[in-house]
């Protein structure tokens, strides 16, 4: 396991960012600075809003829909396919300093789901929609709707359709050697802004080839995404079922909390409980006085943070040779 | 708000259950006289299971079956109606032993919800399904599916036209009269059994007039139910999405994990956090030892209780005045 830690002044504010644990196996040359090149856009995006003053909140939508859209992980546009070669995608969003929160599962046609996670937050007296329900919210929004094509791109069909026929080297086959992790790549971004308020987001189409309907720890608050100003923000990435059974973000919260450890040991403690019972994967976290933590526990992770007092590093795992800390 | 804390030898198993906190404020005597019926025939047949040495999984599900075909609670038949005019159900079991958990929300047409979140958990590698995917896996299984009228009730029906037309007078109309809490009425059970595994369940129909695909704090982990061998077991009821904010099963346990809080402590102090952001319900708790809580802020609660070595008690809360501790 691997951990970053950041001590810092109270006044510094900033976010990391996260597009899954794991590594892709087959990336070209061009596709590992592609990778890079969008964790830093996704960073510029949401650093901007917290540099102008902005909320946390919108520091994190910024973040986020960047990667949503990229095409390049396993969230929005490069989702995982399901059992029935469609993308179904979940996102969430919680906000520390209200406690509020607002989370959407089973998407099909919502272009940007982080933003529609907001809507239910800012919108309904709701928590958490799914499916139908949720995309006609959406539509009664007047949303971006997409037709399901729009997220399944030729390097994600491929892979299941390989996985599907057996063809698809056991080296390369989640299921069947968690370190390859293929099928990781859920995103998500954690954020303190200047007036100390923490929020956390994630968004991700899943597990490739899951049940239709699944559900995993990316829009369950408290395991995949939690935030509270008392103590942290976080965003999970990895096998959701774990993450979900160890009620992974809000322990994060929980051993701060309750038995006053660091960021960094709460977040190691929690990844370490879920680990033991098997599951693998990782996460962000961002304390209220600006620390940062990345730890996981799989081969890799796409990870990057920027902090208002000049820390920060973006690492996409794939040209780890390439890892340029900012100072 | 009210507690009932009790001790007992290590040795003791049992359950209990609750209706859901809340006072339905229109019964009649028959009613009233059904409503305890109906939780001493639930809890005995929970008791019955684990009598023989059953283990605490069946003993919930025994128990929860009886209330989701009782016709009287929000779970199952006589489930609560969404802003369409249908059923939409949640349910959820965990096992503290394994920490595996099966959760199901957005049925339709599912006769037995816990039943179906049972099997995602022991038959599948997922711990949540939702929607059509859920009633996919439900159909494959050979499950008894229903017309989404089995489900509503007649009173539930009117209760819901009242609301919608605006005839419900403010006393009785959940939104305005958080003290009336019709809307209330959420299943649930948690068990002890002879070997010492804590298990809890949960089952819901929702809040009436939800919009649809709304999915509450019942079917996700550590918000309405959470079991760990190591603290206790939980199931909640009352405002899900405040219940949801305050990740509210797994916090009891956190608090009995990590600041040594007995049961009766934990479960009480979850429920103020709960509260301090306006939420209101209560739960049901069982720890290790046979330790029994069931507190709620709310009006009033259905709820029950019986362990083996004599402790027990129902209460149907509209007929308070007829409480029959078992000694």
């Amino acid at each position: 396991m691997e951990t970053t830690l950041s001590d810092s002044p109270k006044t510094a504010y900033g976010l990391a960012i996260h597009g899954g644990a794991g590594a892709p196996s087959h990336s070209t040359a061009e596709e590992k600075l592609a990778y890079h090149a969008k964790l830093k856009e996704s960073l510029d995006a949401g650093y901007d809003v917290l540099q102008k003053g902005g909320a946390a909140t919108d520091a994190v939508i910024a973040a986020v829909i960047i990667l949503e859209d990229a095409g390049l992980f396993d969230a929005g546009k490069g989702s995982d396919l399901n059992a029935e070669g469609a993308c179904e995608m979940d996102a969430c969003v919680m906000d520390g300093r209200t406690m509020s929160a607002g989370s959407v599962t089973g998407l099909q046609h919502v272009k940007n789901p982080i933003v529609l996670a907001r809507a239910v937050m800012d919108k309904t007296q709701h928590v958490m929609l799914m499916g139908e329900g949720a995309e006609k919210f959406a539509r009664a929004l007047g949303f971006e709707m997409v037709p399901n094509s729009y997220f399944q791109t030729e390097r994600r069909r491929k892979q299941w359709q390989q996985l599907r026929d057996g063809k698809l080297p056991p080296s390369e086959n989640p299921r069947e050697a968690p370190g390859s992790e293929e099928g990781f790549g859920t995103v998500g971004c954690v954020a303190l802004d200047a007036k100390g308020n923490l929020v956390a987001g994630t968004s991700t189409g899943g597990i490739v080839n899951k049940m239709p309907g699944r559900v995993g720890d990316s829009p369950i608050i408290g395991a995949g995404t939690y935030a509270n100003n008392r103590t942290c923000a976080v965003s999970g990435t990895g096998q959701g079922e774990f993450f979900i059974r160890g009620v992974f973000a809000h322990n994060v919260s929980a051993l701060m909390d309750y038995k006053g450890l660091a960021l960094l040991e709460a977040a190691g403690q929690a990844l370490n409980d879920v680990a033991r019972f098997g599951g693998r994967g990782g996460c962000i976290a961002i304390d209220r006085h600006g620390n940062v933590t990345m730890p996981f526990n799989t081969a890799a992770m796409f990870r990057a943070f920027r902090m208002s007092d000049g820390r920060g590093a973006i690492e996409a795992p794939a040209i780890a040779n390439e890892i340029k800390p900012s100072r």
